[in-house]
């Protein structure tokens, strides 16, 4: 498919994120106005609330666009959100007819906040990258048991923390926590001295099921992606982890971009997974292409600096995909819901220079990173930003995700005065 | 304190779990009304929604009872809390001035549904019972490395999913689930066979914090606690649960008992947790008598016979209380919400009839549990019906519980035709 012209000049550019092809959702706010639902073409967001409101675009009898979260939009169905992309892009392409209607609904980006797209319902976060488990597996436990037995049978996760996930650009204060220095006895509360990054994608669940759904149901009832830092105290999850996984080292924030890419604007970059060793069970067996061909990448930057490029990956490097992992996780019966965030598992490729954290970058902190600017990183140090992007190329057009941005702050004095 | 009497005579019986002294918090429909707020008096339900639109109860300028939940009551605040129970203590005293007035609003208990009494916001399951992580970690590792070496240092414990929250008297499906038999190579999805109960107390969250909280904090902010069964698919987590903890073992479903038991009705039966092997770090330091002395027990009934009661333990046997799983799930600044649900890990005691679970009670299966009626347990079989109950009884009266019950039901036949 070829770029799709609008007659929003800024989106026609073959390497901008958001062009008609694209037409990502998220919420924002401008000049005082209420946080609400807008879609981005090139240089400008569209406020859906106001486009609502003047009668552009009907989705259902009450309005749905003049709230802070997509999960009301979401909820109307498969149905609904092909029929809105279709709106959109008779109204956006060039030569479209309501082009002087639509123009008065159309803010500048640079001139918006952008906030938090869904509500989120609750967050689960995988752990289905195979050269991440493999990499982290090597270090604490040596290659010839670097995964679990179960790994290459079940995308292995656990259930995160809702209340945490934050939109990029927050910034994040460095946590306390418990944790337990190799060289001493007994534990002590201190300030985390191992915080990361994962580069991770994010699925969001746009239709509720209740009870096990096949793989091709759980595809459907995926809405859109983002990309997703899920911020890491390695030192804190080293500790507390076993038997019961990570908690508090997973509990600081997960940043999500703010523009959520439809599974409709990724279509044409559908890709396989990897082959299986073990041929997968039924119930997580892949029904088509699963993957999206994206290139992933993390810069650093240190405060005031410039920033470098650490890794470069892909997400066609994943062993388990979104709809897989939505489908195991229905397997209980487990209810799933509109607003749902379910983290792909950190996306590390073969390479070095393809790791999607600090702790595979810097081997345990044991392998220094060189910055551009020619500082050494192993882990995160205070007021360096992390930046993580993604962006599908297709034929004379972008499919971008935009940015998940976060500075870390120095961790607070003493967390109990305030 | 002795029994405080109402003018609803069958509160004042001495083993009535819903005496004046206690005032627990439910969310009930009758004859056909909407689901609302009400409270327990002796056998019958105050309708809080008509109670507030009389004006016998005012607690804010919007009305907050005429709704499916008391997240919004809670959300308040703690002088909120007081003023309320204050005011239906006086309402509903032996002598009120007001008894004419409040009859009207009275419902018979036995004429109710009881449902969901909170909007859950996020589910928290601890493991935080000494004699459950020993008699657990015993059968997998051990006696000698039965407790991992964080155990005694912090409350472990695990994010579990709200979703799956169901009210006492919900009947349970037997989950399907990935596991691998002991004597096979490979996994194969399969009917859970070694479904289970957890005896456990849920802690419900009032006040929402935002950072790291005191121990006394995390207390100030629990709003009260309910009976919680906590239904574990053993064999699914056995072949899961490396190295990320339980997952779809858990998402089956946790059931909770209808009625919130306030932390003011339970302040008489505040006593100490047991003796530190370490003494705990400040965060997570007692400040007080943490924990309740309340008597707890778990009936099995096969399908149609009379129930036999398989354990009795009391929540004194916790290791770590409500409040510093609280503090401790806010040590990495993790946003906590009104609405939040903690459970407590399983609770058993020192001896055998003392154990919260099956797994533990039948010692992984190899000691099967004879029942009154003479049939042998080692899980749950379909048809089954467990039963939670709990109460602290005090000085001619109790602070009852009521019950947390569940049937569970054979595994569909096809999970994925419906």
């Amino acid at each position: 498919m070829p770029l799709m012209k609008s007659w929003v000049e800024s989106a026609n550019a073959p390497d901008h994120p958001f062009p008609l092809n694209n037409l990502p959702y998220g919420v924002f706010s401008h000049a005082g106005t209420e946080e609400r639902c807008g879609v981005a073409i090139g240089d400008m967001i569209l406020d859906m609330a106001s486009a609502e409101d003047a009668g552009l675009v009907k989705v259902a009898d009450e309005p749905v666009f003049d709230l802070p979260y997509w999960n009301d939009f979401m909820d109307l169905g498969s149905e609904a959100w092909t029929a809105l992309r279709a709106r959109l892009i008779a109204l956006l392409a060039e030569g479209s007819s309501e082009r002087n209607a639509v123009e008065p609904h159309l803010v500048p980006m640079a001139e918006a906040d952008l906030h938090m797209p869904i509500a989120v319902s609750e967050y689960t976060d995988f752990y289905a990258g195979r050269h991440h488990a493999f990499n982290v597996g090597t270090m604490f436990r040596g290659p010839e048991n670097a995964l679990p037995p179960n790994w290459l049978h079940i995308p292995i996760g656990y259930n995160g923390r809702a209340s945490s996930v934050v939109v990029s650009g927050t910034d994040i204060r460095r946590p306390w926590g418990q944790l337990k220095s190799p060289d001493h006895d007994l534990p002590a509360f201190l300030p985390c001295r191992r915080f990361d990054i994962e580069l991770e994608m994010g699925a969001i669940v746009g239709t509720s099921s209740d009870g096990p759904i096949s793989v091709q149901e759980a595809d459907d009832n995926i809405f859109g992606y983002v990309l997703l830092n899920d911020w890491s105290a390695r030192d804190i999850q080293a500790w507390e982890y076993q038997p019961l996984g990570p908690f508090q080292a997973k509990a600081t924030a997960t940043s999500i971009s703010p523009w959520i890419v439809t599974k409709a604007a990724l279509e044409p970059f559908r890709t396989e997974t990897p082959e299986r060793e073990f041929e997968l069970l039924e119930h997580i067996k892949d029904v088509g292409p699963m993957l999206y061909d994206i290139d992933l990448s993390v810069s650093m930057a240190p405060e005031g600096q410039e920033a470098t490029t650490i890794a470069r990956t892909n997400y066609n490097q994943m062993y388990y995909s979104a709809p897989q992992q939505l489908a195991h996780h229905s397997t209980s019966g487990c209810p799933m819901n509109v607003g749902d965030l379910l983290g792909s598992g950190t996306i590390s490729g073969p390479t070095k220079p393809e790791r999607g954290s600090l702790l595979e970058l810097s081997w345990g902190g044991k392998e220094p990173l060189t910055l551009d600017t020619g500082e050494t990183r192993t882990f995160i140090e205070d007021g360096d930003t992390l930046t993580l992007s993604g962006e599908a190329k297709g034929d004379g057009y972008t499919i971008g995700f935009g940015t998940c941005v976060g500075t870390v702050l120095p961790a607070l004095e003493d967390p109990y005065k305030r």
